[in-house]
């Protein structure tokens, strides 16, 4: 995975510190290593970049599913997210992160509560992410008012700024949770320090209704006459696009984040990734939350949002593998402003790989790397995973993170929510 | 997963023999074991049933992807397909019985060509399978004309009458594959010997659109017109129907497979798995072959058939997972005849048992069993399986197959398959 898309066999990969120092068809006769991996029938590839996730929302993975959007909402999502704190969040995020790395991802991009913890999860993981406090007009357990809301980002913008893995975007949850102050504010904050600005957008028709119904418009309408579009907007979903909607988000170059698995789950509808990505718009790839997918497996989302492209659109040529396999890498770390550190394998880049195991009766035989990959694949055939120049993974052994104790711990907050939600 | 759905928590399983001889919530002081598994921390499930597949065509797995249907077919499959042999049969089936025994499936149900060698792959692998030779207008490789053919089925028919793991159906292709004569006579050996009819029936349009043409008439409504619809039909992917179909599938009682992975990537359409299930028919679950999955992993297929219906219905609460669950075990079997022998863990059935090992990452915290299976789990993450009694994987390693040897040998397959494909 390069710019040219080059597919090196029997090839060879050196990282010196945290960059990626040679990639050719043969060792390097003049590069000497103090550890080697033998990659012998598998597949090197740049990590996997989750586009739009909540991950501590691991700990509610199977709480509630089969059943209405809002009763899911109101009924288990809302009344356990106002009990959570400072330590549940680095539990459920440790937990995402172990189950990211066991499964290919090395970046993500993420949105929840107590995001400091998130970034520190991240960071004790060695995992590469953009990390953001997620915003809006009700009062939130972590920062309360919204006031103090934007002090925390700001302090978790200065926090982490010279972080070499941990990236701070601001985080407006989306056009109808947040008011226009909230989103105007947040959109300077973003401007000021240069970050992006995460949002969900456009992703159920309840959410189209209720923006039109209070400002008369759609939802990159009401944002851009907000005048908060741009090139720094990561806009997640974006399910519900009429042609004004998409000539907008050409116009002012935001970038998409899919999420197909929680889109069918939940219901919400089929975003139209084939048209977006042939507009030009840079298309990355998400698996949302675990409550509403219910996992973190990139290799499985691909496959996903292959298929479910070329069931709604009638047509088995809709979004081939190689496509694919691009917004789970290089699109998906373009759209997170992370394209000049990862998503593919160049001299220079930030070494982020993963290695895929394919010596397995369901990746055999090999006419095609790319349909493998996308269609064959999933989480647990990825043996290795290496993130700025640090192995994380070997053998699928996790080398950051102490699993059992992470296990432990979130099964002790399970509990606590069955405690909570008994309450009700 | 019995009748009731009973869960039963830190229980015991015995096996006799071939047979389920206790299941309860304690070990049962009366009984030994010459073997104890202990299955601490894991699901223990019925083995699943994959109801529909082309087992041999993992040798044409990743060949041709995104490309249009029937470019696919007369580009690739059907001229690989001429070449094929009895060898190359056994090879594939041995590949596609060791990828389903390590994602959990012990029983399936197969169409293809050299269909002996399905089932003498099925029986060395020791899966419980119901096998049946593909019978087309067309000359085929293996049997050359299609009274051959016939005599072909009632040869594998005496053949395997009396084995324990083996069953054997007629297979007639398709309504538009099939003469009125295939079908009929197909249909009589079939009642002669008190087997199943397989059969593919309303995939595409393009299908519907051809036997309207020739007939004047719906698929299953030819059917009916040849008099071979009843209880015994396994109707394989059912995807384009409208009530007086429906009503015709009721009337007669007709099995359903559906496939929706298959019918995703090729774009044919969806099935109306929710509405057939609530009408009272029989529907099971199938991976379809692998060159249009591309993999046999049914609790992959038990989560995309979910998906698929909730985005089809726009409803999150259609299809929930204890369904989905009985679709890929109790009601497979049942669709495909097995239904006294396997599908669920009671007293006197078989015991086709597997066991999911839930401690790691995506399967944590555990609130719902079914949630996890469906939603969370893979193939991957089956860690036990034990058909008609006997251990056919520990702790992911197969005991019946030589997985060295199946891999080697399907690459070799695949050098020719490259070579057939190179001379058009």
């Amino acid at each position: 995975m390069d710019p040219h898309l080059t597919v090196i066999e029997n090839g060879s990969i050196a990282i010196k510190g945290d960059t990626i120092a040679y990639i050719g068809s043969d060792m390097n006769p003049s590069l000497s290593a103090s550890k080697i991996i033998d990659a012998n029938g598998s597949i090197i590839l740049p990590g996997l970049v989750n586009g739009h996730t909540h991950a501590a929302m691991t700990l509610f993975r199977g709480l509630a599913d089969d059943i209405p959007l809002m009763e899911w909402l109101s009924g288990y999502i809302f009344p356990a997210e106002s009990h959570i704190d400072a330590d549940f969040v680095h539990t459920g995020s440790l937990l995402a992160c172990a189950e990211m790395i066991l499964s290919g991802t090395t970046t993500f991009c993420d949105m929840y509560m107590f995001a400091d913890e998130v970034a520190k999860a991240a960071k004790q993981s060695s995992m590469r992410s953009l990390v953001g406090e997620g915003l809006y007009d009700f009062p939130s357990p972590n920062y309360g008012s919204i006031e103090k809301g934007f002090e925390y980002t700001e302090r978790l913008i200065q926090k982490w700024k010279n972080d070499p893995l941990i990236s701070i975007a601001v985080e407006a949850h989306s056009p109808y949770t947040c008011s226009p102050y909230l989103l105007k504010t947040g959109h300077a904050i973003a401007q000021k320090h240069g970050v992006p600005l995460v949002i969900h957008v456009a992703e159920t028709l309840t959410e189209l209704a209720e923006i039109q119904a209070k400002y008369g418009k759609k939802p990159f309408e009401f944002m851009e006459f907000l005048g908060i579009l741009g090139p720094h907007i990561i806009a997640d979903h974006c399910v519900h696009l009429d042609d004004s909607e998409i000539e907008r988000m050409i116009r002012h170059r935001v970038n998409v984040i899919t999420n197909p698995a929680s889109n069918m789950k939940l219901a919400s509808g089929i975003a139209p990734v084939t048209r977006l990505i042939a507009d030009g718009l840079t298309v990355g790839l998400g698996t949302d939350g675990c409550a509403s997918n219910n996992n973190l497996d990139m290799l499985l989302e691909m496959d996903t949002v292959a298929k479910l492209q070329k069931i709604a659109l009638m047509d088995p040529t809709a979004l081939d593998a190689v496509t694919v396999l691009k917004m789970a890498t290089c699109e998906g770390a373009k759209a997170c402003a992370l394209g000049d550190l990862t998503g593919s394998l160049e001299l220079g880049k930030k070494a982020d790989i993963i290695i895929v195991d394919t010596r397995k009766p369901h990746l055999t035989p090999m006419y095609n790397p790319y349909s493998h990959l996308v269609y064959s694949a999933g989480g647990a055939d990825v043996s290795h995973s290496i993130i700025n120049g640090r192995l994380v993974m070997e053998y699928r052994r996790l080398l950051t993170l102490d699993l059992e104790d992470i296990l432990f711990r979130a099964k002790e907050k399970a509990v606590l929510v069955k405690q909570w939600l008994s309450r009700i």
